[in-house]
């Protein structure tokens, strides 16, 4: 019975929370941070146990397609689907979307398990108690949504009321709390038989579709036209734009279980957290002994309560209690530890604005299928880039309208291609790409190839490339 | 009368409160901030008439003799000397070598004006009054101080307290008063009567030399020693070390003026600050609707009574009120305004750790009588450097033993001479320069030269120069 959950990836959210580490084309889920391995791939290999699990489906936004694939390639997990959103457009016409595709190509019976793809979930006994209680619950009939046990009064999440003495199998709903006051949190932390809100869910595809159907039918409908004039690419599965884009953009708690009399509650007493922001991040990190959380190089004196996050410059702090200072190589958030939930209204701003909307979409640092690359220096006419090339990699055959490029390899051997005649290049050698030339660069030895790039030329945009040929299916 | 007032400029402080901008090998004093021109800059000028001054004696650590001697340079006025301290040993020790220096060459009746050279000070009728009634002082057989009427309650400063009507001439100093609480700054500024204690002084030479041999025989006799025992440099005159590290390490307000009974107070009301401070910066600057002072790429939301100072990475704050963020592309610092005096013991912190040293000691851009450079990348075995040199200006003839470097002209003409043979580049050319060469980089051209250099090698010191020929004397 088991083998039939099939789950359900939810990875199409942009983390602006999280900036300035996550960006539009990089958001948090993707970063490989803590060791190299994402969130998302983390959330992969959670639901890699064959014994329980079929392939997954991804729904995520178009714009990550690559992503999503490279992502699951590297860690050598094959997917069931990636199911593309031309528009964001919340949880409840993601779910549909995956709903849909599962019962037409499992039956209206395939157990879904629906996880958002950006969590820090502890896996150990508690973890797999919740799981099998919310399977038996969702063959019953139930529409199933994961509480946490909490272990903090938190006002960023949402809030599940259950009755008070809750066993290991499903409970009712008795009510949705919105983030709560700090008050309010401790007491329903007093009190007992409150859960955090997970964002997880476990039912049947039939099911959850007939009761989508009956009280979200807006969504419903608009989504199976999105389905029935996708397009499929060799990433995955697009939906038709103008379609998609009429459902409501609703969550699956207002749409579906603040209405359904077929909710029920799992109580889970594993390890969770929603790294939403960095509290969030603070939060589920070990602290030092003055209860500051630091990565990267960073000096504090006479600190407390903080998280000072840099992947570049030194940061010094002094005299503060409960900030958050996160700095990249070319935007730095400074705000109380509290309020780092409002960094999304920042990135806004940025936003807003057309002299920094780039540092909101951008990373600086650029992970690609052959390796990575970041802009160091800029300047009227010129850019400077370090090139990062994997072993046995190379980049597509390419070729470029406005600017000239000079190549100077510091690390490791690099084969450049242009018009057709190969060089080997080693470390210290240069070699000039003049505007117009159609070039390949590739590492063909068994170390890291390094790189300074220096382009010169009146436009110098990521947009410049003409690629003629790719190993990575982006011609 | 006035023609005989000789100015004495003090420009030994490392500014380590102004850190990160501020660093060991550009002090703050140094810094091209603020249009251009540096605080050392202006304070040259403000002593350059002719008809009031000589030519300007400047004390300061032997490691700043090249910059003061450019600085000044840069802006055509020349020094009467240099003397350059081996040892920092605070403002008595300085003070009494300049005494010291100018009663020998012009006689003890020669008029000292001592000035610090990172004050922010506008010169308008008050100034000149001040200055006026300070020489008569002086004339008189006073030690001058100069006492600066307060218009806030500043606990940063020093105040004198003199008889609560003051007139324009000079009065008798009453008290000195350490920085004080805010409590007792506000009732010090209700009552009146009590001045910022500038740091700026009048005296005849041998007058103050008479005193201080009274005072303080210890600095007196230790200084005489270090000049008898001094050296001569083409940038000036260097002390004995050991004998000028025996005089004791104390200012003049201790060792002096609360002392003497010759001291006087000359009340002046024209603008003054010490910046000694990103809190000083903030006060001295005009503010936005906010009471925001900003430089740089900078957005804030909810944000008042702050600083937030960058060079190169956009800073955003967030829901904060009186903090002080100053970002170079290598460090950070973060502090709450009221505490931003205590940026000098981050700076220590930064400087006892062999890991961070370093941060505390150079300058990202490091400004050059040429013209200037900056790192903007390092790796294993090779570091990249934007380098920009003005017109008609030219580098010095070097070789190193560690590095070949690769050039390439992003933006001007470069004449590159590799031993011997001279060739010029124009943009998007490049040149590979081969370690062991002997080679010179001039900018022959109308516009900036910039380009981009590409060290290789296994030791990429700044010290892996060995230079043959200099056209600013630094062979």
């Amino acid at each position: 019975m088991s083998k039939n959950i099939l789950p359900v990836i939810l990875a199409g959210g942009q983390g602006t929370r999280l900036w300035p580490m996550s960006r539009a084309d990089m958001p948090k889920q993707f970063l490989p941070w803590m060791g190299g391995t994402s969130l998302f791939q983390r959330t992969l290999l959670r639901v890699s146990n064959a014994a329980r699990y079929r392939r997954p489906i991804v729904v995520t936004h178009a714009d990550y397609a690559a992503l999503v694939k490279e992502s699951a390639a590297q860690i050598g997990l094959p997917l069931e689907a990636i199911l593309l959103e031309p528009v964001a457009r919340n949880t409840t016409a993601a779910i549909v979307a995956a709903a849909e595709y599962a019962s037409t190509r499992f039956g209206p019976n395939i157990a879904l398990h629906v996880v958002p793809s950006d969590h820090d979930v502890e896996v150990n006994q508690a973890y797999w108690q919740a799981n099998d209680a919310a399977l038996e619950a969702a063959r019953q009939g139930g529409l199933v949504t994961f509480g946490i046990q909490p272990t903090t009064p938190e006002t960023g999440y949402g809030y599940i009321k259950a009755p008070a003495q809750v066993g290991t199998s499903a409970s009712r709903i008795e009510l949705f709390v919105e983030k709560p006051t700090a008050e309010r949190a401790s007491s329903m932390l007093a009190e007992g038989g409150h859960f955090w809100n997970s964002g997880m869910f476990m039912f049947e595809a039939g099911t959850f579709l007939a009761e989508a159907d009956a009280l979200s039918p807006d969504v419903t409908s608009s989504v199976r036209r999105a389905i029935a004039k996708s397009t499929a690419i060799s990433g995955g599965l697009v939906f038709d734009e103008d379609e998609f884009a009429q459902a409501p953009n609703i969550s699956i708690d207002y749409a579906i279980f603040e209405k359904t009399s077929k909710g029920v509650v799992v109580a889970a007493a594993h390890g969770w957290a929603d790294l939403g922001s960095w509290d969030g991040v603070w939060k589920t990190n070990a602290h030092d002994a003055s209860e500051n959380f630091i990565q990267g190089e960073v000096t504090l004196d006479e600190v407390t309560g903080s998280i000072v996050v840099t992947d570049h410059a030194h940061i010094a702090v002094h005299g503060l209690t409960d900030i958050a200072v996160v700095a990249t190589r070319d935007a730095i958030v400074v705000t109380p530890r509290s309020m780092a939930q409002k960094v999304s209204h920042i990135v806004q701003l940025l936003r807003d604005n057309t002299q920094t909307r780039a540092l909101t979409q951008t990373q600086q640092v650029a992970y690609r299928p052959w390796g990575n690359y970041a802009s160091v220096a800029k300047g009227d006419r010129y850019q400077v880039k370090r090139i990062s090339v994997k072993p046995n990699q190379k980049l597509s055959l390419q070729r470029h309208h406005h600017r000239a490029e000079h190549w100077i390899v510091v690390k490791g051997v690099a084969e450049v291609t242009i018009d057709g005649a190969v060089t080997l290049l080693g470390e210290n050698q240069a070699i000039f790409l003049p505007l117009g030339c159609v070039h390949r660069l590739a590492n063909p030895g068994k170390i890291d190839l390094e790189l300074i790039e220096v382009q010169t030329g009146s436009y110098l945009g990521e947009d410049d490339i003409i690629r003629l040929e790719d190993e990575y299916g982006r011609v």
